[in-house]
């Protein structure tokens, strides 16, 4: 089912500037059994994408009644929120007084397999490097053709995930999810001020791990950590068990944020 | 009007990738009289882009077919092509046989002041740093938040453009359209390879132009030129009269490609 400015719909407008310039936002919330624990996190991060954007802020009780309409009956659903900067005008220019468009687009969860969970995922390491700009590092933009080419680089159900650096060879995330290293006990995750997005999970992991450091981190350094997992609102915690020949155990850490998630009831 | 795959239609899909990632990619063609002496020019990048982003070549006889349908009957109008990766899947991974969404969607030509050929235009400097990107320059893709938040810098209808740079203070252009600069008596227009997008209009001062130096260009270099101006498919050859208090003379050379545009039936 999907909402278009709280009207059931199928279709926007062929000049919305969603469309014509990716000039908007989003978010993927995971409900279960109409539960959306990483809600408030989803939101906060929206208001902040909103203000760096110069959008109008959403109203936060409206989306909560859509997306609880538009998942209804459902035991595990994926609701996408979009919100652009709304028809006209043409050009680069905003409207003085834009009109948004708000979609909100429930669809079956994503079926991860069990083993990734147990067994850890096998990733990559993509050769496109992300470009850094501050204004729009961290939010969920709709400019996303870094992710679409980076994800574009393999083809084999058996990797999960792609991970990104930049052109100064940090380690930034992977192309949907961020990233988590223990080196040397410390839990580490890189910082997001140049480039990459601020997940929601990774927020959760922030929060229940305040002794987590937020650093740049380079490929030599992840390569000899002693775990490393993703997380994703979606798929939640994720263990890397290998990058090509390269494996990893998966540790304490990463076990005790399952745990977490589970407790968080996100499983 | 607008065509949306070739049928008359105001909407697309709101699951459509151009919407959710800003997948896919845009020409703006100036018709005039049922004309686009450019484009060929717009062509040739369109499919350059394609190649790009891993897209299927579009029919270039349908798209003008598609183009002087939407146009017809109108004396100046301008026909945005756009070609996204179509609807789903969700996720960035692309489907295997993508269905691309052809969009052809013609609005009258916006009004340039005649007095911004004759004596100029008033620019400024944005704050906003492009981000360096070799996957995407010189492509005109549909992720252009750049664009949006660097025209928001200015609100003033006095201000026709505002130049862009990268973090390295390097000059590549304008919000909405390419820049050149006699230097020493030699043209100059950045080099387009890390960011900023290759315009038809540039395409075509360059055919013109076979001297042109394409290069690397400073601020301080654009300061002390003896001519600047502005270059777009649409608004044509604009000279740059100032920048804050500094002034430019409008030399030979930009009248010279003024001429150029009148020969080619582009005024």
């Amino acid at each position: 089912m999907i909402l278009v400015n709280g009207v059931a719909a199928v279709s926007v407008a062929a000049d919305d500037r969603g469309l014509m310039y990716g000039d908007g936002l989003f978010e993927t919330v995971l409900f279960i059994e109409g539960r959306a624990p990483l809600w408030s996190r989803h939101m906060a991060r929206f208001a902040a994408g909103c203000a760096r954007l110069l959008l109008p802020a959403p109203d936060i009780d409206l989306l909560a009644r859509e997306a609880t309409h538009a998942s209804a009956g459902q035991t595990r659903v994926v609701v996408r929120i979009t919100l652009t900067r709304g028809v006209g005008p043409r050009g680069y220019a905003m409207a003085d007084a834009p009109q948004p468009t708000r979609i909100v687009a429930a669809s079956p969860a994503p079926i991860v397999p069990p083993d990734w969970y147990h067994s850890g995922v096998r990733v990559r390491e993509c050769t496109l490097l992300l470009s850094e700009q501050p204004r729009l590092a961290g939010i969920k933009h709709l400019n996303r053709l870094e992710q679409v080419l980076a994800r574009a680089e393999w083809n084999d159900a058996d990797i999960a995930e792609g991970i990104l650096c930049d052109a100064q060879q940090r380690v930034i995330g992977a192309t949907a999810a961020n990233l988590f290293a223990v080196i040397g006990g410390r839990l580490v995750t890189p910082a997001l001020e140049r480039c990459g997005i601020a997940g929601v999970a990774r927020a959760e992991v922030l929060a229940h791990r305040p002794d987590c450091q937020v650093r740049d981190l380079t490929m030599t350094e992840l390569m000899q950590a002693d775990e490393v997992f993703l997380s994703n609102s979606v798929r939640g915690i994720l263990p890397v068990a290998a990058l090509d020949d390269h494996r990893w155990p998966i540790g304490e850490i990463t076990r005790a944020l399952q745990a977490h998630w589970r407790v968080l009831g996100l499983e």
